[in-house]
């Protein structure tokens, strides 16, 4: 038997995410079994675990291969100069939390590890630390331009056609062309790792989903000759649907997840819906990646109070999909 | 003592529109003292009212005036030929509804009502009947053209900047001139009904309200600047915020109202944390008007398990902001 290799990287070293990801694995009897690599600094992690009074083994691993055994490993990518800095940004922490991050993915795209879950970097550390990628999402979107962005709690399931471009530049990709594309590769990625998603509900673009053409025409225009070809290759989509209740169709249906067009579309009803438990999932790529739904939550670093529900979600939903 | 003078359209005949009317008027305990007038088609009320086995008296009221004395009354704006077709659209019923709705407006409009509360109508019932309106929010619109479309739930509250138009035309209104605009006028609006609401949060356009001009420049261009001008008038209101988390932000706080800059970023949040027991309240207009969150639903049209507490929810309001 080959237990699956997930990558874990440990985010901003001031922000909660060591904290997090050491609560996630210190939980095994929730965890299924697996080769769990941690990515990160040494020292970051230690002090957390000895901070939060934590037995957690995990041995450093050198080399350029995952053991077999099922258990917890550490590659330790090193740090800041100096001690982090909690609760804050900083240069030093954005390099850190990049590195972690550049040697998960890059060991994943060797086919090393089946998934890289990420803990939350700060967009500020990364921009003081001189990288050019705003987070995690644009840099996965260099290397693998065909990357989706799913999210997913217990209530509701949601894919975004688009993600951090300005709302004009997102309507403009509610083309025909772009959206039979992008149904075909989430099927296809749903699919590959056996989701359980067999509906997927698309978001009209303008109230009411343009009823019949009266408030705004995308629907006719783009929409349903996109959704009618897509359907007639068997992929199981339908609407537009009136964006504004198309989450309650989808609230509590763990087999359908709604396709939205653009960002806040999206993210406005899942957030509501999952409050702080939901995962965002990439897929599209040659591994799969999940992270949390939650940012670096600098005023509660070091206070032990952070809740790793939503980490431990992210490491679970990446075990199922690998 | 003046009790206040509360109007009620009784909607479409064939939908759910007498039913939860008569189910609402019935729980006298849970409504203030007012003079309820409603509006429509006796012999639809009495068909409903028999089959529903309620014993609401309500008597026919002729002439101009409102009766001084708290109450129910009926004013009947007359009705379909022949009977009335439950459960779908027709071009009679669409006359039906119309008529009830457009003299209690009028009512309303010279002074005789504090507020109109509308069950809900077909669209395609009015378009059978050759009117050129779509629906209330419309009609409205003609004859009072500042008005302001707001939401309320116990969770949460919001305020549309715009309302049934194409996505692209909802954006073009997202300039500074209208924005302060409507900032004045929704916060003269909301002081005159003392609704309570001592703080509007203004979602921002782009994702992550722009990101410092990273995402977008409307935040910088045109919403900064209205927000600051409308803030030295002394209205509180603050923003642009990330419209995908500014729903959290107020919910469960009963001062806070968000502002939402098109129909679905608006409705989306609402519905999801209103479900069925939203209102849908139109300021800026002489009187208020209130609405339950629901449509025609003609599939249960008839049968006796419309839940009425929206409507329920419309009217206690429209009474509390009388």
């Amino acid at each position: 038997m080959t237990f699956p290799a997930i990558g874990i990287s440990l985010g901003d070293p001031g922000g909660i995410g060591p904290e997090v990801v050491l609560k996630a694995l210190a939980t095994p009897s929730l965890l299924p079994e697996a080769r769990f690599i941690v990515f990160g600094d040494r020292r970051v992690w230690d002090a957390n675990r000895e901070a939060l009074g934590l037995r957690l083994e995990a041995p450093l691993h050198k080399g350029d291969t995952v053991p077999s055994a099922p258990g917890f490993y550490f590659n330790d990518t090193g740090g800041v100069s100096g001690d982090a800095i909690r609760g804050q940004s900083s240069g030093e922490n954005g390099k850190s939390s990049f590195r972690a991050f550049e040697k998960a993915v890059e060991w994943a795209g060797r086919g090393l590890l089946d998934a890289v879950v990420t803990a939350p970097i700060s967009k500020t550390s990364w921009r003081l630390a001189g990288l050019s990628w705003r987070g995690h999402t644009e840099y996965l979107d260099s290397l693998y331009p065909g990357a989706i962005m799913t999210f997913w709690s217990e209530r509701l399931k949601v894919a975004l056609l688009s993600q951090h471009v300005p709302l004009t530049e997102a309507m403009g990709r509610v083309r025909r062309g772009v959206l039979l594309d992008f149904f075909r590769a989430l099927h296809r990625s749903l699919a590959g790792v056996r989701s359980g998603i067999d509906e997927l509900l698309v978001a009209g673009f303008n109230p009411h989903a343009g009823e019949d053409g009266l408030l705004g025409t995308e629907e006719t225009t783009e929409m349903r000759p996109a959704i009618a070809a897509a359907a007639r290759e068997g992929i199981p989509v339908s609407g537009p649907f009136p964006p504004d209740t198309v989450f309650l169709k989808a609230l509590d249906h763990p087999e359908k997840m709604v396709v939205a067009l653009y960002h806040d579309q999206g993210l406005i009803g899942f957030k509501l819906a999952a409050f702080e438990t939901g995962v965002n999932t990439t897929l599209g790529m040659p591994f799969i990646r999940t992270s949390p739904d939650h940012g670096t939550a600098f005023d509660i670093a070091g206070k032990g109070v952070a809740d790793p529900r939503s980490m431990l979600e992210a490491i679970r939903l990446a075990i199922r999909f690998s």
